[in-house]
């Protein structure tokens, strides 16, 4: 597959079901089928007081704070990460991103293809 | 290596000196230092009408636009890419990067391990 230049808004926005996930969205901006031999690229969207679930999975995020204010914990660590920050959450880490801010948290987070 | 959560500003700014960019300097948000197994995550800024070098390589670019006008090239095909702008860059690929704009171009640009 080839070059992909587009609007994120051009990506469909999908809701996300997961178990212990409350108000996420997200929108796979490139993926495995686009051709990306590696990783994905993942913008999700938290409505205020919306969180992912609180787990750990064998592989690692990197993820870039888009817009807002998030509450990263990783590993019962926390740190207040808002527009700018960037965040690596090892494999293995127990983690959590929550919204703790009064409007929507956007960030990017990319994983391997696992 | 562990969790990590850092504003961009306190990432060391460094010149890209390579053949072909001009006005590029960048930030190694994570990288294969930080325990990242699979890529690295690099924030770059370009000034007004500068580029990164017209090439390719066996390894793919996943980017993110944050700031500002960028014209992508790849393999002949041109984009004009803002921010909020997804753009994926094949192996193999000839590419890059050029600010058509006034102010400073900032983007993520995402390798895997080479």
């Amino acid at each position: 597959m080839g070059f992909k230049c587009v609007h994120h808004t051009k990506v469909k926005l999908e809701s996300m079901q997961e178990t212990g996930a409350k108000g996420i969205k997200v929108r796979w901006l490139i993926k495995e089928d686009d051709g990306a031999p590696n990783f994905a690229m993942r913008l999700f969207e938290l409505e205020p007081k919306g969180y992912s679930p609180l787990h750990s999975h064998n592989w690692e995020h990197e993820v870039y704070i888009l817009e807002g204010n998030c509450q990263v914990t990783c590993e019962g660590e926390k740190c207040d990460a808002s527009a700018g920050y960037a965040v690596y959450v090892p494999p293995n880490a127990k983690h959590q991103f929550v919204n703790v801010g009064k409007s929507k948290l956007r960030f990017l987070c990319l994983v391997p293809h696992h």
